[in-house]
């Protein structure tokens, strides 16, 4: 299954040295999940050739205007272009009342439907199909804040060709297989599960945690995620204003993702004050404590591997 | 005194081919006017370096998303940099609503104090200091929409240094002669006025008509403007478009320059489904009926001479 990240904004509130505010499109399988949409996303996604009308999925972590300015713009952007399928938006319950009142002074009626998932304040799976599912769990910030994690699903057994060619299994007992079920041959003769098939890969695993005070708790969330997004607003001379304003620096993102046991740990949501060369004292400040971390960069897709 | 324009953004409501939804910033002296101001605007802004923080008035001609969907960000922007002066916003009244119950969600408290001029339904003085005037006149939209004249103000006489020195004026006596009045020296000899001083220029003008209708009417607002920028939504082949979305052709926009008697005209405001190369035929639909047409650019600053 495809399964990447592509990073439209990694700046916090502040637009600043080219950087924009939070939104990131997850890809897993045919689904293009919109992970927060900070005031110009859709142009980001023009820009980085990301076709809007494949989102069907949308999830707000929290009602800072960094994380959902640039949402009602898309959602205009959509009724313009007649979107028809309906468009699922995961959020705090109160953006629904700014959405209205919005499409409402415009004399906007969308040409979709939106459903609404409100968040609750607690882990929880808030979305299941074939392939995916998707867990919020709390964070610490001025206001609820939920971070989100999006799991492949991996049930069953891998079919090992060769041996379904020397075995002669007919296609009708593939699923039988694939659901760890013995094969009885013509000749009455039981081919064992374990001798046509195998273990399928561990199933991948992408958290996404912004924003947030330095919150250990986390990191039981995400066990052994493959890529984790952790906000690192600041570095760690400036720890108190992390503090004062419910973030974390380059350390403490680090550190979650030490606890957690993450395979590679990518650091976003900059505070405005660093240009590019502070950003690599942040990253080293960082991998003294997680040598596999890296600095999120707008346009850049990273596979979760 | 400094005139000009910087287009930040030229483009219809959806965000295509790197153009941008309204916005440009016209200086007038050390006065920066912001005109609407479209999802993206802060970024346009940083892009272009243009400061923020010089801007102190801002006019929103009318409550379609492409026009003000950018303000929420650059509010809460100021308010993140601790923005202290009062920031004029001139608007439709349903506006104030938008943008305080969305810094009633995020649970923002912003650091200055915006000051909110409800704009009339007809032809107006909504803004004057010592040297510039601004007027809003009616438009012929799908929701109320207002145009915006911005006039120098041009009042007495033109000091002529070399007589000045010639005739041993001395420096209190400026005023009187700004004024019209005559000079009379120790003597008792009076100079005429006439021979000191000169015509000042005429007070230069720029009019912003977006989005509208095919309105004549227009013309007389903006009496022989030295700049005219335009909306120019459609091509002409695409009339019937224009009039069912109350927009203009670039026939239509031309027509309006040349009933003004404008200097030159700038078009914007292009559909979404305009690329670079259809823009030259719209460019040429214009200039049919008037030459002095050119096609706006985003970041591009004119002069109005």
């Amino acid at each position: 299954m495809e399964f990447n990240l592509t990073i439209l904004g990694n700046n916090s509130a502040i637009p600043s040295h080219g950087r924009h505010p939070a939104a990131q499109v997850l890809q897993m399988g045919n689904e293009y999940f919109l992970i927060d949409c900070g005031e110009g996303t859709q142009m980001q996604m023009n820009h980085f050739d990301i076709k809007r009308s494949r989102i069907n999925y949308i999830f707000i972590s929290h009602l800072h205007g960094d994380h959902f300015f640039g949402l009602i713009g898309l959602l205009n952007s959509y009724s313009l272009l007649r979107r028809e399928k309906t468009l699922h938006i995961f959020c705090h319950q109160p953006l629904k009342a700014l959405i209205d009142i919005q499409l409402q002074t415009c004399g906007t009626v969308l040409t979709f439907e939106i459903e609404y998932h409100f968040l609750p304040d607690k882990q929880q799976i808030i979305f299941e199909n074939k392939q995916t599912m998707v867990q919020c769990f709390p964070l610490q910030h001025r206001i609820a804040c939920l971070g989100f994690l999006f799991k492949e699903k991996v049930e069953g057994r891998k079919i090992l060709k060769d041996k379904i060619e020397k075995y002669k299994v007919p296609i009708a007992q593939m699923e039988a297989l694939k659901n760890g079920e013995d094969f009885v041959d013509a000749n009455g003769t039981v081919i064992d599960n374990a001798l046509l098939t195998a273990d399928l890969p561990p199933a991948r695993s992408y958290a996404y945690v912004s924003d947030t005070l330095f919150l250990p708790e986390i990191a039981a969330h995400i066990p052994q995620v493959n890529l984790l997004y952790h906000e690192a607003t600041f570095k760690n001379e400036d720890a108190q204003r992390a503090a004062d304003t419910f973030h974390s620096t380059a350390s403490q993102s680090a550190t979650i993702a030490h606890l957690a046991k993450t395979k590679k740990l990518l650091v976003g949501h900059f505070s405005a004050k660093y240009h590019q060369e502070h950003l690599q004292e942040l990253l080293q400040q960082a991998r003294e404590i997680f040598t596999e971390t890296i600095i999120s960069e707008e346009g850049k897709k990273y596979e979760i591997e």
